[in-house]
């Protein structure tokens, strides 16, 4: 289990009431209003939570692996939320306001861009292919274009804009790290929030839930995509995924 | 019936085989490559075809108002592909190539944008909303984002820029003309086709088919609304449009 205290620059974070629960996470406040502290669960869903099950462990490949990413991007140079890993299974994070659009980029192509266009899986995809879609379970997460999210003011025209930046940014970098662990990223998807002093940060979680990877060398999904089609025990590849990471960014 | 011949500046365009019979309209090729002979049927669909009726003179309704806007829209500077009205039901046009990505430009919120987004019907749009799909029954009109359209190459990034302009121009156009006539234009949908030198052209058709009117003072739909909610008989409203269109632009 998780300590309940934590020590962050000297300051001690307590962990306090569950602010929320989703499908991956469980989010707590703390003593400190710009810090949360997030619990990854063992739990895993598809298709908008119709599908669900759990994992004993899956929470921790997860956390971990969400730990190991966002700790290259900021020494990559791009802005996170990330504060500090707590345990397995939980960190420490920056408070922000998500914006509700999630924002999927895509290399190849696959799953419902597959369906949707009829075109051939692992299509690779130029230039890269990104697509913002509105963060409503009850709404079942529309697919969107700009003038619909300013219609609605779901974010201004320069909120996109830097979204699109900095997605692309996130993608060239994770792109050339799994290359080098033999891993091909086809897609992934990310969000993002505005902190207090309205700076855009990437935030949530980057991992196997949220991308889609494949071996290069067997082909393989080493990602959800084995829970959505019901090809085996995910933790498989997730275990893999976190073992290459963590002996390359770890050499 | 149309005659099978018709003289266009001093040169006869004569009507040859059919080309392509689509859900509202014949295509037929002439005697001269440039210039297609279009005959407007009698016969309605919605959902993609899935709902299919006959109605005697709709297609002359449809062909007479199109006549009409596109004229206006010419004398209003907006390049397309209209060339002569032959006889109640059929024109004569410029063949274009079409470029296969239907623009839908909305003003107010109806349709598939409220059942989408479970915002108010009838909600207005700021700024107007536009959205391409791509033309492809066999996938049922998909949505798609600029970077989706770049990646299939079904248009370039400066014919999309085109697109959104003329978009633009023409809803700026047809606001204005039917608020004279006490209508309210809620949305509409516009083909565009590249010529042989490269010029873009808007094409197709513009009618009660293809846009949402509702009349300013009662709050009925004028427009196809009425076939696809079965409210009754479509030609009504056609009439009506047709009625006032000719009163405004013939005074
Ligand atoms: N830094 C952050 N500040 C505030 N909320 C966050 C932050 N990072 C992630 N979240 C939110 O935490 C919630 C829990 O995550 P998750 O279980 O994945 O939820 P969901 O079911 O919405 O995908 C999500 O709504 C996510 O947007
Ligand atoms: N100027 C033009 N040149 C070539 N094709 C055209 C032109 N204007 C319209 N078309 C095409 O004519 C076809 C017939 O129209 P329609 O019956 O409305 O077909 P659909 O069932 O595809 O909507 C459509 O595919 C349309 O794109
Ligand atoms: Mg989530
Ligand atoms: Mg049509």
């Amino acid at each position: 289990m998780s300590s309940e205290k934590f020590e962050l620059d000297g300051q001690f974070i307590e962990k306090k009431a569950l602010k929320y629960e989703g499908k991956a996470k469980q989010v707590f406040a703390t003593n400190n209003a710009d810090v949360l502290w997030v619990h990854y669960m063992d739990q895993v869903t598809a298709l908008n939570g119709k599908l669900k099950e759990d994992f004993p462990e899956k929470g921790h490949f997860n956390n971990l692996i969400s730990n190991l990413l966002f700790d290259y991007l900021t020494q990559s140079g791009i802005a996170n939320h990330w504060l500090a890993n707590i345990s397995e299974t939980d960190q420490l994070v920056k408070r922000v306001d998500i914006i509700p659009i999630e924002v999927v980029t895509r290399n190849y192509a696959s799953g419902h861009f597959v369906s949707r266009f009829d075109v051939k899986p692992m299509m690779p995809l130029t230039p890269t292919v990104q697509e913002f879609y509105y963060k409503s379970d009850a709404l079942d997460d529309p697919f969107m274009n700009d003038s619909q999210i300013l219609a609605l003011k779901l974010a201004t025209k320069e909120e996109l804009t830097d979204l699109r930046i900095y997605a692309r940014q996130v993608n060239e970098k994770l792109v050339a790290l799994f290359k080098n662990i033999g891993i091909t990223l086809v897609d992934f998807k990310l969000e993002f929030g505005r902190t207090a002093d309205h700076q855009i940060l990437l935030a949530d979680e980057i991992s196997p839930d949220t991308m889609r990877l494949v071996d290069q060398s067997t082909g393989e999904s080493l990602d959800k995509d084995v829970f959505r089609k019901h090809q085996g025990d995910l933790r498989v590849g997730y275990q893999e995924v976190l073992n290459r990471l963590e002996q390359f960014l770890n050499q």
